[in-house]
């Protein structure tokens, strides 16, 4: 054939820069703070493998099946138990919960159920690259949030909602979408009093919060923040919850936790997109929910990646602390750091230079919709091991001075 | 909230009456021929359990991570290798081959990355309402094309795309929508000759074909007709198998096997839709594939459900023989009977009389966009055991009856 007659929605979809990346994380040698995929040895292979090979010996007649769209009744009660236990949080039960193909799954069907081509939505500036991209398949009108030590800004928040408001489009916006704990890519948590202020904005103008959360529970330190949901309930936030980071990214599970007509809603959208998730993973996540703590079990992945985290916050400040204009942020917890270098660097360039010396980062411009971000990077610890963060700091230094250097920055 | 403002796609969603209907199955004393489901007792379940063990603790590293959007490198060359021993398909690498969340994902990819608001595709009529919904996300400007016994009506393809070259909107066809062998819910098959006929009239019109196909390896009796994919190739069809009928629907793996451009544009669309499918299904899978010959291990799975059809089919014969103007199907593979009561008749209608009588089935208006069909329905005949089969054409016998005097039909 000459064309397949692709799609406009088609034509617009380009392959991310970090899925390139992650190809060339395979040469040997390499040192990659690029993905953001965790250490293989957190995940508990031999509680997984006992319960997998009883879930299909016995359940076989479940656990092969197809499964209710909603997902298994087994993990959503699981699930709704551990909320209860871990966050406190009551007052649900199964209507309230449906399990999908990972978080990103979540993402897409949200902007199906949620989105028209002219709709307007609320996102953080950086944004997490694979919300903009579920996003930006219905609609382009985003509205970027600056964010700040303690989150998104909440004064441009307000002011673009009043001016909105003002033009008679309120009924264009669609929701804000935040990732409140340890952000992806910025490493940045929304402090108490922004969330409840958040909530205040949120109830004033009518708009559903959408409360991304798969870092949560990798806290290193520092007081637990109650969640949006916590906070404002399900008539006003709607929760993403993921197994990717806790357990294991391979089983593709994650839960969206809100009102009832929402998970309807998405139940619907669920049908025509995927008919239903693996009932094969649901069954063997549910089994270890009832027979283990999630959080007892995370203790040792906790403790490594405070450790490498640490590490790395310490190598560059050995590094990098003699670089004028240059900040990184230190977070609490999840996954990453967001290192920006002073004006005139851009990242995207300098990363050729890293290929070259052994050292793989993200550039800052992945997760922008409007290329900004130029001079930033985020910086994954949670994969390489000690020696390769010490390592890999250093090329990464290396790379910075090169590059600065040749163009007269340094 | 007062209102969530849901999108216009969003609104046009509505629950499936197979979904409702599945709820109603689960009462006790119902005997369902509704879903599509296979007997859970043909799912190799100790051979899929040690592996599943043994993955899990040794390739865990693989097994329990993300997965590239495209698929489990080991399944993808495995299926390559089957589809070259099985169907005698050469010349395919990775790059012609991904991996989706079962069919649906397949078929919602589809409809994402060809059609927009105003596009033509050619859809078979009854129609597989998974591929109905999927695609009418994107466009409703569905052309059907009636069912016969040796499939789609192939002079009325050539009619309505004259017309449309005609008008000028060839631009505007996509795609040419086909399940050639045992079609759901019809049963019938599309002979080599149409086979042929098809591909001359979409080379002709330079029109891509999706192969959906299911159920080619569930053939009772007869020959084997080769796919339309091993007929013209991967430029002019896109082939979608899948492990739901022939392994484990729990699973969740769809194969989509095509030109390397559409690959490509299905990972993209994939990788904003659900990233990757689960890690752990396709490797299991996988290693089911290298370690195990499918086709053999699915005679005893072909021996059974041949024993149910021909069950059915005499049983049909027996109860209905004395009714003027019925006709059924007498399909040679897959898992479905398609009953037609004379005109008159209101299947939809007569569920409550069968849901009365403990009998359940899905009415023909489920597999048709325009409601059409209605004196129709669709008849599993896999799940049940042969006992329920005998009692439960004997109740539908009953029902029909009951239903066609108190409308005067009979």
């Amino acid at each position: 054939m000459k064309d397949y007659k692709f799609s406009r929605t088609a034509l617009r979809m380009k392959s991310s820069i970090i899925r390139e990346l992650l190809k060339e994380a395979m040469n040997p040698g390499m040192i990659s703070f690029g993905g953001g995929v965790p250490d293989p040895e957190t995940f508990p292979r031999k509680e997984l493998a006992q319960i997998a090979n009883k879930v299909i010996s016995e359940e076989y007649s479940y656990a092969l099946q197809y499964c209710p769209t909603e997902g298994d009744h087994v993990l959503r009660k699981a699930y709704l138990e551990y909320l209860e236990r871990a966050d406190a949080i009551t007052g649900l039960n199964l209507d309230n919960i449906i399990v999908t193909v990972g978080s990103q799954s979540a993402l897409h069907l949200i902007s199906e159920i949620l989105l028209d081509e002219d709709s307007i939505y609320f996102v953080s500036k950086p944004i997490y690259l694979g919300a903009a991209s579920a996003f930006a398949l219905r609609s382009t009108n985003h509205e970027d949030l600056e964010l700040q030590d303690d989150g998104i800004n909440l004064d441009r928040l307000e002011r673009r909602l009043a001016e909105i408001e003002n033009a008679g489009e309120m009924n264009k916006v669609k929701f804000i979408y935040v990732i409140p704990n340890f952000h992806n890519p910025a490493g940045v948590s929304l402090s108490l009093e922004k969330r409840k202020k958040l909530i205040e904005i949120a109830e004033k103008y009518d708009l559903l919060i959408i409360e991304d959360d798969p870092y949560g529970e990798l806290r290193y330190e520092g007081e637990h923040i109650p969640s949006l949901f916590k906070l404002a309930g399900k008539e006003r936030v709607l929760m993403f919850r993921t197994f990717s980071k806790v357990l294991s990214p391979g089983m593709r599970i994650g839960l969206v936790i809100g009102h009832e007509d929402l998970v309807r809603k998405i139940t619907q959208a669920k049908q025509a997109a995927d008919l239903c998730s693996p009932s094969l993973t649901q069954r063997i996540a549910g089994r270890f929910l009832e027979k283990y703590d999630l959080r007892e079990s995370l203790k040792p992945t906790i403790a490594l990646y405070k450790m490498k985290k640490d590490l790395m916050l310490n190598e560059l400040e050995k590094n990098f602390s003699d670089i004028p204009g240059i900040k990184w942020t230190r977070p609490s917890g999840g996954l990453f750091i967001w290192l920006c270098l002073p004006e005139g660097f851009n990242t995207l360039e300098m990363m050729e230079y890293g290929k070259k010396n052994g050292v793989l980062f993200i550039p800052g411009v992945a997760f922008t919709i409007d290329d900004s971000c130029e001079n930033c990077m985020r910086l994954s610890f949670c994969l390489p091991p000690e020696k390769n963060i010490i390592e890999g700091v250093s090329r990464l230094k290396k790379t910075v001075v090169e590059y600065g250097k040749m163009k007269g920055l340094l």
